[in-house]
């Protein structure tokens, strides 16, 4: 049974310093910290389940399950050899700074190179916080619709990368890569595009090695 | 092109007691007004579609599209036929009864019975917010997963229906509809759970027969 831990709202005047200096306090310790955010049923858990187990041979990995209620995702995400702890957000739906440095407190960082925050799944209010994660990234899944950058766009734009899931399932669903691509580089021309299939494989060695590419 | 009016926050002490009224309001005119909710991508605006198609030549039906942007719904809804407004919620994660109010007020709703709000696609912040509706209704995709119920305790225990999409998709997802339903039985005992596929149209003669069962 993982652990959890229950927060509450951080009681600050000024969530983006407190932000600036977790980030700061984590890259001097050489940690890299990846805010995940996506709809509920994403694929969220299954994309950081095989990552760990990708990679978890070469790189420490740590996640931070942040939820509304239940545990499911933190128990498997143990199961698999990463160092994990589930939070619960009191009903809020997304973390802030003070909420994310709270959890990763709660956890044994030793070796851990690699942290991952699971935002609250929500396309909305996690994209309005910076949590001190050196990297932002969120999920879109082919079942969702390749127009949702049209109605997520401050999601969309704030992302470094965008990881399309499930790909395995595009033959069945009515989605462009290229015009879901088109669409979110029109509001964020920087970003990086991975489509990969949790499941078959596909398309991970790329994400993989964006991530390899931040660690030292 | 739909047109868009952009809403602000209610300036109000009370949403509960302005759910109230509008809910008496919009009976006395015999005006069935339907809550609903759902993550990005789960289908409602493809459900309402069918709905509308299916429907209309027997009931006026009208469909406030509330959104943080764009107006790609609100045009679709016209085009087949229904009274449609899109609302804009400035960022807002959800849509409260004096939004509502304004969102109906600016439309014609000479011979509707049947109103849809659909509200900001999140499982989150809508659960919170009497809108005034008569009943809210949840839609949960396929793809989305049957473990939902778990994380999003809430939202599935606070509506009157459950509208399980995208079934033509079961035998590629892994999701048990009598699990999901038992899930959500467990939170909420009286829910109705209309499992269907817009695409096929399987499944959506209960749920129309369900609407109908509301009206005048």
């Amino acid at each position: 049974m993982a652990r959890v831990i229950e927060l509450n709202k951080s009681i600050t005047d000024s969530n983006d310093r407190d932000a600036q200096q977790l980030r700061e306090e984590l890259r001097r310790r050489g940690l890299f910290l990846i805010n995940l955010m996506s709809s509920p049923g994403s694929g969220k858990t299954t994309l950081l389940s095989r990552t760990i187990t990708d990679l978890k041979d070469d790189v420490g990995i740590a996640v931070l399950e942040a939820d509304i209620e239940s545990d499911v995702d933190a128990a498997h995400i143990e199961s698999l050899g990463a160092v994990a702890l589930q939070v619960h957000t009191d009903g809020m739906c997304h973390m802030d700074a003070g909420m994310t440095r709270r959890g990763l407190e709660g956890m044994d960082l030793t070796d851990i190179q690699l942290a991952f925050l699971e935002n609250v799944g929500n396309l909305i209010c996690p994209a309005e916080y910076d949590t001190g994660a050196h990297a932002n990234v969120m999920l879109l899944s082919v079942p969702e619709g390749d127009d949702k950058p049209l109605k997520y766009p401050l999601m969309f734009s704030m992302v470094d990368a965008l990881v399309i899931t499930k790909t395995d399932t595009l033959e069945y669903f009515d989605f462009s890569i290229e015009k879901c691509a088109e669409r979110v580089r029109r509001l964020n021309p920087g970003v990086q595009i991975f489509p990969v299939s949790a499941e078959t494989g596909e398309g991970m060695d790329a994400w993989e090695n964006w991530l390899k590419s931040h660690l030292e």
